[in-house]
């Protein structure tokens, strides 16, 4: 139990910051001006404005002053896709030559490229490539990301990639949520088979990485160019018979109603969204989803139907901002600059924007409890800026005005 | 003289890398696979493939071993406002909660808050905030950029921007190119007669600037909501007559006609351009201006017409890109993320868009004689990359791969 009127317990106390708590983010990032936050053993022990402070030996704390920077939660990225072998940069440069698709697939390029060059790669090998966008994120303030598999398409290679996310996890400060995603296509064996494929994953890969502990939660391509809406059901059927949780890719680029099956599994999530429809929006409110927008393959593939922004907002959806960082569609690794790009692309609002990589994130990886606000009780995941508001964090690009981030009270840069 | 067959000179040699020389840019980025550079006295002495290099004495060079990893020329980045006051985020914040241009405008939003909060700085201010601004460009592999004044907008304001320009050129290791901007936009004490503005800023500024050699050109911001033909000429004129070349913005918004005027008094470069016709073009070709291209303004604009790529490649105008950084309209301080938005904006190829950010760039500042490429005989202003082939750079953004920079020779990231 935290006693708040006592400071026993605190490590560090900063003093002087501002704090975008984001707990009533619909209200100016639930700012505190002129606050002070305290954290001991990982958990955030008090927090409030400076004038409000309980006695304190500052003989046994160690206080950092402040002048008016500002603390935010660590951040989250929550759909990101950071462990797979190559790149796809030829087959970028071979389409802006003018190839056409044949030539290009022809070529060995797309998305089963990159599972060839996965399958081929070995678990270091997966690891230093992965490590390095980890820590590009890591160095832009996040402290949380969620990494799928989906490279791998075979039980072997599945597992090899989740396997290389828990080293991440062991080996890295940040927390890595897990999610198997098995259903991103269809792996060329299985090419004229696909509800072969699907039986696969949900009656032989599933089960055996719930059993690893491998992943906490499982994904679905559901698309008109992934996997239908009865293939869908089938997964999470096994998902949820498994006790994990589940979430899907949805809408992107046509409405096949992924979405409504989704929330009929209790999915933590809906991402992407550009064709949802209003039906489903209803859903999602329903059961509580998170709409996960990913901006970044929204430009990355020159999209023009944005989502439908106004009707989650009057649906009372809550809305997550990520990366999607992946080889093929958004090889654009910065939260950051997610937070630009929601603004200029998807006119959210910045207090909109900064709750899509906190507090509402938080949320799509149902970890809400533990991360996500700077609130007492939750983990000490914390960033500080030199900005005098937190709009810069949206409104500019390129310069990283981090000064220092905090994952479970530790200094990790 | 340079004597290719000795490497009495030589400094550093690489060895090893792949070369990006952008020597022949149409043509895979002028690559030399397998090469060697030698540098001695801030230039580069020797280029070519390993197989050919000259006897060299082992202890009397540094000898840098690679591994297929890739050199560049370092980048330019030649059309920026680097140098302002404050920031315009809670202008950004307000129009994306619906506020309208009238309200922004009365709570004092837009270009003249930016000229109101500069004119306010002190030098050391400025020089703060640009220099943050500089290293993340030279972070970014960026050795020579060019930095425009433009919000004074009075003698004394417009010498003190300039004077910053001139101070982080003195104390960074980076090259910078100053431009007058007097004609930026019209300043809130000549509203109503900006024809004496002009005046002052061509009769007063110009030569006072000329002599003191605080910049090497001056632009004017040519546009239906900026300056007319008239007044452009006129600026122009003082400009040619105190010895100083000109550039332009124009055709961002509209078209009338500023390429044209700026060609007749050879302008370097014409940028923007989205409104261009082909007449505008001709008068480029004709005399070898460079269309600079700013795909930063571009998307922070949500604009919708992109410049005309094919009639630029089809008429022969050599393309730069550069960032624009600046607080109104293009907040977005990275050459890197350009890299991305010239081929996923403007289609253009990852070899034109590394060119443009090169050699290219090197024309618009007119400094193509000493820098912009790797050959023999220019600066050694050299950036290495852990990347397996340079379409990596325009392809991904977030990761950065930049090994080291060189600029003349001196190591400085």
């Amino acid at each position: 139990m935290l006693n708040h009127m006592t400071s026993d317990n605190w490590e560090i106390l900063f003093i002087d910051f501002n704090l975008a708590t984001m707990t009533n983010s619909s209200s100016n990032y639930g700012e505190i001006l002129g606050g002070a936050i305290a954290i001991g053993s990982g958990k955030i022990l008090w927090i409030g404005k400076k004038g409000n402070l309980p006695n304190y030996n500052p003989d046994k704390v160690k206080v950092v002053h402040g002048n008016g920077q500002w603390i935010t939660p660590g951040l989250i990225d929550c759909h990101t896709h950071i462990i797979y072998g190559s790149n796809r940069a030829k087959e970028f440069e071979m389409r802006l030559k003018g190839k056409s698709y044949q030539e290009i697939a022809g070529a060995g390029g797309g998305i089963i490229s990159t599972v060839e060059a996965t399958r081929k790669a070995s678990q270091d090998e997966l690891y230093e490539g992965a490590l390095k966008r980890l820590n590009t994120l890591k160095n832009e303030g996040v402290t949380t990301i969620e990494i799928k598999s989906g490279y791998g398409l075979d039980l072997e290679n599945e597992i090899k990639i989740l396997n290389v996310a828990k080293m991440l996890d062991k080996n890295s400060p940040l927390s890595i949520h897990k999610t198997f995603l098995g259903a991103h296509t269809v792996p060329p064996e299985y090419k004229n088979n696909p509800d072969d494929y699907i039986r696969i994953v949900s009656e032989e890969m599933i089960p055996k990485i719930a059993k690893l502990k491998l992943a906490e939660t499982v994904d679905v391509f559901c698309e008109n160019i992934g996997f239908n809406i009865q293939q869908t059901e089938k997964v999470f059927k096994a998902a949820v018979k498994n006790d994990l949780k589940v979430r899907i890719h949805a809408e992107q680029l046509s409405n096949i109603g992924g979405t409504k099956i989704a929330a009929q599994y209790n999915a933590l999530s809906s991402d992407h969204i550009e064709f949802i429809d209003e039906e489903g929006i209803n859903a999602m409110t329903e059961k509580g989803m998170v709409a996960v927008l990913l901006p970044g393959a929204y430009y990355f593939l020159r999209e023009t139907k944005t989502p439908p922004i106004e009707l989650l907002r009057n649906n009372n959806v809550s809305i997550a901002i990520a990366t999607d960082s992946n080889p093929g569609t958004s090889p654009i690794n910065s939260i950051l600059l997610m937070l630009n790009m929601a603004c200029t692309l998807f006119k959210l609002t910045p207090t909109e924007a900064l709750a899509g990589i906190t507090c509402n994130a938080a949320k799509a990886l149902g970890i809400e409890n533990t991360t996500g606000k700077l609130e007492e009780g939750l983990n000490a995941d914390i960033a500080n800026w030199d900005i005098e508001h937190p709009s810069e964090l949206s409104y500019q690009f390129g310069v990283n005005y981090l000064l220092s981030l905090y994952k479970e009270g530790e200094l990790i840069t």
